[in-house]
Order: C-alpha cells, then structure tokens, then sequence
C-alpha cells in the first residue's frame, strides 16, 4: 500500500550573475510547473513586497555616497525578512510552490563574495530571517564575468551592475563554492547560447520533479 | 605640571519617545556646546546620510502592509551602519563632538521593547555595526506614555506615532531599563513644563563638560 504522503509546496530558487539569462529562465521554469498543474507564486529579491520593492529600489539607485558592505547587507536581510515572513512562508503553508528569482545564495555571493563582508555575518542573518528555511532546489547560472558583462553592455546599469569586472570575480568565485558545498544547488553553464542552457535547465527540473512524485 | 591629553571629540545622545521634547532640547544642547567652542555635528537617526535619509523615510511611512519587528530592526542598523561610518566616526575621529537625535538605546526601546524583538538580536546588530562605540553622554527624556501622546495628538502621525498606548508604555519600560543600567544615561522628568525639563539638561550637559574639562 502506498503510503499518504501530505502535499506540500517545495520553494524553488533561481541565482547567478547579471547577462546569464535568469529572467528567460525563470520563465520557462514557471511554465513548466504550471503545465504540471502546481499553484506556483513567482516573485523576486531583493523585493516581492512593498516594502521589500521599495527597500530594492534604495539598494540599486546608483549614488555618489559610497555603501557600506554591512548597511547593504542589512538592507539586502530586511527586504528578505519582510518577504519569507509575509509571502513566501504563507505560500508554501498553503501548499503553493514559490519560485524566486535570487535569494540568500545571492548575499553569499554579491555581499559576502563580492564586498568582502564576513561570511559569518551572512550565516547569522540568515538563521534570524528564515532559520532552516532554504531552497529546495536552486539552480545556479554560471557564466564567466566578462562574458556576462558583455551581455548587459547597454543595459541602464544599476548600482550592481556598473562594478568593475573584479567584482564579478570574487561573486561568481562565492557562488561556485556555494554550488559546491551545497547539494540542493545545480550548477548549469550559462555561458553556452540560451537554447542550451534552457535545455539543462528543463532538464534539472524535471529531475527535480520525478525526485518530489518519487517522495510523494 | 598639568598632564597634556589629546583633545578628543564626544558623541552626545538624546533620547525619549514622541512628544517629550527632543528638538527643543537637541537645540539647547547644541547652543550650550557651541558657546562653549566645540565643533558640534548635530545629527539624527534613522538619518543623517543621503542613503540613510531613504531609508528612514521607508521605516516611517505609513502602509498597509504590517512591517516585521526583524525587518524594522534591520533597516535601522543598515541606517546605522551607513550613518556611523560615513559620518559619526570619521567627525569624532577628525575631534569633533557628534551630538544625535536618537542611537542604538532607540532600537533597544523599540524594536525590542516595543515590537518584542529578542534583545540578544539587537546586541548582536550592535556590536556588528558600532563595535565598542558607544555615546559618551545620553540624555533621556521620559514621560508617560499617555502625556507625551497627548502632546503629538494634533500632529500628522508617521508610522510610529500611530501605536497604540500599549506601545508606547513598553517603549518607556525599555528606556528605563536603559537608564537603570547604562552609567552613561541620565533620566530627566520630562513630564514637566519644558522650562524645568530644559534646566535639568543644562545642568546634566553642564556636569558632563566638567568632567571633560577635568580629565584634559
């Protein structure tokens, strides 16, 4: 006899630099739950609330004052708490899947990779803001900095985007050792053309989705 | 033969909920410092940069959506760590004396004992963001909850100022067990006519500089 297994929402999040085709994917992985019939809440960080979105737009306007790594942190860590306690717990409470574009990975990489921030201050804001709650799976796009640079060339750059290529370095370098030492991240090349990214991509969630049918 | 000590700027703070008096009070220490010949930066929090400014403007607006205690308590530290780095310690730093509306008893007051935030998290943001700076002086202003209410009752009411008196007897609670157990708080009775409140602070101001003249 098959054992009942309760139905619950699995959060899914997408990560990676600028120019790696996190916004085409993101899309096509939404598709591809929904064809599954799964109730899926797409949303974004920093960002996914009022606050949060208002707390986003202070992080990228570009400015002369130069941020501090930790009130950038911090900032990053308040938008976050606001949108894990009022959107996505409540999501996946309801059985909801949540699929987010970037989430703490992303203060690995950008705050504590990229700023230098120490990565134990990270660590400590995360188990405050959302305790064990951490991705299903997340799927990371890596591409090399230039690369990626090139792509967003001439983009309006944000506060992010207009660093220096030693910055993406150290970001993309924090992301790869977070794809390494964390099983629930899947590493995909994004420097190949989109059709063969999106392949590995589909590829990964359907993997993903035959691991969740599996369990249920 | 006298002992030369180096000049050394102070970092003087005030403190107290809505209604007791601050800005007058802020003013009169302010002149008091200023007649005595010391550079005085006056300054507030949350604010006191252009990026700290935003945020504050984030945290008192008033919205729909209820904000977190941890996501309140965040943006104000990243306000803070902007604010102390960019502007509090590089003014002490140059012999300045740094004079503020508001600091870190706030948050303990607040965030802690307002909104119920575990004060092992505000301690910990703290020492993150200041280290071992804390004001020389600060003078808090307390009155009772229901009296200084009534004294903002004809105002627009930021984010705040629109609790309940519940709120506001918590905040004071938390006050003074910072004045309990901080030396380096002075507790004035700002309950009274704002005439007596003012020669307590001039007297309280007027002790600290003593000290500092003797220890010079």
């Amino acid at each position: 006899m098959k054992r009942r297994v309760e139905q619950r929402g699995r959060f899914i999040t997408l990560e990676g630099g600028e120019g790696v085709g996190k916004t085409t994917n993101l899309r096509l992985i939404g598709d591809i739950l929904a064809r599954r019939g799964y109730d899926v809440l797409v949303t974004r960080e920093p960002g996914g609330t009022t606050l949060a979105e208002e707390i986003r737009e202070v992080l990228l306007a570009r400015r002369d004052e130069r941020v501090t790594p930790l009130a950038e942190a911090l900032l990053v860590f308040a938008a976050r708490a606001q949108h894990v306690h009022t959107v996505i717990e409540p999501a996946l409470a309801e059985g909801r899947w949540v699929l987010c574009d970037r989430f703490t990975d992303s203060t690995f990489a950008y705050q504590s990779g990229g700023r230098g921030l120490d990565v134990a201050i990270v660590e400590q804001l995360a188990a405050w803001v959302h305790g064990t709650r951490w991705p299903d799976m997340t799927l990371y796009l890596d591409a090399p900095a230039g690369t990626a640079m090139a792509r967003i060339a001439d983009r309006d750059h944000d506060r992010f985007e207009g660093e220096p290529k030693a910055f993406f370095d150290r970001v993309r370098a924090a992301y790869r050792e977070r794809a390494r030492s964390e099983a629930r991240v899947v590493e995909i090349d994004a420097s190949r053309p989109l059709a063969d990214v999106s392949a590995d991509v589909t590829a990964a969630v359907e993997r993903f989705l035959a691991g969740v049918a599996c369990s249920a």
